[in-house]
This record gives structure tokens, sequence and C-alpha cells, in this order.
């Protein structure tokens, strides 16, 4: 019951820091500073394969979510974590969006 | 502007279709009367996976995104025709969210 | 050097674990005794979904490869085992693709 | 038996683009020139992205495949044609291998 519940909740954190990342993916790639962004544009592009396939892993009750999970908890911080370093409004959205998919994921890699 | 709102309207259905396929395809292979499920099996999975690739295809907003979004459409259609023949919740369930999905990916094909 | 092209055997591995995995679950929603193979086409899917993701993170140089490749050994382990109990040749098939695999991402888990 | 052969070698002509795809992509990152490059970041990418699930849609025996096929012919050819525009190795390793996976995929829609 609890579980189902948080597996939803998660699947929806997860496509939301998917699409967070590609905005800030695309937006990227059309920066003036755009040789300033390329670890930003490595880890979002890294960011949004990575939670939509857990998104999906959760979305057909795969055995492996959890070990699934505790991978994109790794992305969303390193993320975010390089997106906190840029002033572009596209990458402050991201890292909020990779912050808050990493604390609900990590809830589903203890629970699952 | 219009485009973008339509993309998050589309983007929603196809992860709804992906989920009631998912859910539809667990419990089809938890089904008595499995023999009976294969082709429902079969369109099922090829549903979520048509649906979730569609979602991040517009999410990266690929340039493809629109002939995407008519494969999308017609996998839908095969995927709800067939789930109609049975009478589990969950195959109603997927058709209804297959149904939708097609209806509003199908506008995507117009416009994008 | 070594590392290059210790990718490439395992992207390999990956694809062809992939490829029988996938034909395996094809041909056992086709099979009479459909009701014995629940378990293998659930982990047939699950494997082919994750040898793909596998491959492709290791073709994009993904920072996180080696933690996917300690999942990677881990479903072609379950479905090696799952198959293996079937006398299917599809099954047989299956099983040794995923055997190497699981064998040659194990290699790639430690030195990554 | 002819597209069984077909399919295999259809499959193999994608893995190869995409691999090819993925690597001008993670080298063209690291260029000097990145600011020249964006296009062909963003294409690379998708080109890898598409590559793949065509690929798994052969493997998985999609009845979708000859459709997919038709957007990898094109994408194909679109990642080629900007491509051969730069000098980097990476971009002409990954022209040729784009050009010949469209022309193996572009025999897949007709047979398929």
């Amino acid at each position: 019951m609890t579980n189902e519940l948080q597996y939803k909740d998660c699947i929806e954190a997860c496509h939301e820091a998917a699409d967070a990342s590609n905005i800030c993916y695309v937006s990227s790639l059309k920066e003036y500073d755009i040789a300033m962004l390329r670890d930003c544009i490595v880890l979002t592009r890294e960011c949004a394969e990575i939670c939509s396939f857990t998104a999906d892993a959760m979305s057909r009750m795969s055995p492996f979510a959890s070990d699934i999970c505790s991978i994109c908890v790794q992305i969303c911080e390193a993320c975010a974590k390089e997106c906190e370093k840029h002033a572009h409004q596209h990458c402050k959205d991201c890292a909020e969006a990779c912050r808050r998919c990493a604390e609900i994921c990590s809830n589903m890699c203890c629970v699952a």
C-alpha cells in the first residue's frame, strides 16, 4: 500500500527531473558561454537518461527498482551540484528538480 | 507558446499510457487465463516502450517528435483495441489511457 | 587502452544477451506451456531492458557505467538461472548468452 | 529467412551508428571549437537515442519496426550531413557509420 503510493511519487519526481534536465541541456547548448557549460551538458543528458530509465523500471515493477533508484540518487546529486555553479535560470530549475528527485528516490532505496 | 503547453499535456498522456500498459502487462502475466492474453502481453509491452520513448523525444525537443508521435498513435490504438476484448479491470484501464494518449498525440502530429 | 577494448567486448556481450533475451521472450509467449513460463517472460523482458541500457551507458561513456554493469550482472544471473529450468532451445540459448554477459560485465565493475 | 538475416545486419548497423554517434558526441564536447559543434552535439545525441531504440525494436520483433526504421533513416542522414561539415576524425567516422546505417535501414523499411 505505502509502497505503491511511494512508487507513484517517485516516478513523478523522476519524470520532472528528466524534463528539467532536458530543458537545461537544450538551453545550455544555445548559450553564449557554452564552453563553460561542458560538464553541465554531459551531466544533464546523463541525468535525463538515468531518471527516465528509473521511472520506467518502477513503472514495470522491476525487481531491481531499488538498485536503480540508488544510481538515480547519485546522478541527480552530481547534476544538481554542477548546475548550482551556474547563474542560468534553467540551471537553477534543473538543480531544484534534481535535489527533489534525489531526496524522494533515496527513500525508495530503503523501503523497496 | 501553444506548442509548449501541448507538449506538456502530450508528455503526461504518454507517461500515463506507459504506466497503464505496464500495470496491465504485469497483471496479465499473473492471470489464470494467461494463454488468452498473449497478444495483450505483447502489445502492452510494446506500448509501454513506445510511449516512454515518445515522451523522452518530446522532453528533449527532438526534431523527430512529430514522426515519433504518429507511431505512438498507432501502437496506442492497437493496444486499446486488444485490451477492449478482455474483461479484466487492468485491461479496461489500459484501453482508456491508450485511447486518450492516441487522441492527444494525434493532435501533436499535426501541429508540430 | 585496455579499458576501451574491455568496453567494446562488454557492449557486445550486453547486446547479445539483450537479443537472446528478446528472442526467448517472444518465443515463450508463443509456447503451449506459457503458464509455466511466467517468470521466464518477466525476467527476459527485464534482462533485455537492463542489458540494452547498460550497453547504451557504456557507449556514451557514462560515469555510472560501472554501477550499471553491476545491476546487469545481477539480472543476467537471475535470468540465466530461470531459463536453465526450461527445456526450450530459446531458453538454453538465452541462459548461455546471459551467463557470458554476467561474466564479462563483472570484470567491468572492477576495472571501471 | 531473408528477413531474419536482414534484421541481424540492420541491428548491427544501428548499434555501430549509435556507438559512433556517442563517440562523436563525447569528443565534440571536449573540442576547443565547441561553439561550432552545437548542431553536431544535438544531432549525435538524437542519432544515438533513435538508433538504439530502433535496434531494440527490431530485437523484440516490434510490429512497428519498419516505421521506426524509417525515422532512423532520417536522423542518420541528418546527422551524417552535419558531421560531414567538420574536419574532426570523430565527425568523419560518425558520418560514415550513419550513412551505412541509413542505407541498410532503408532496405528494412521496404521489406518489413
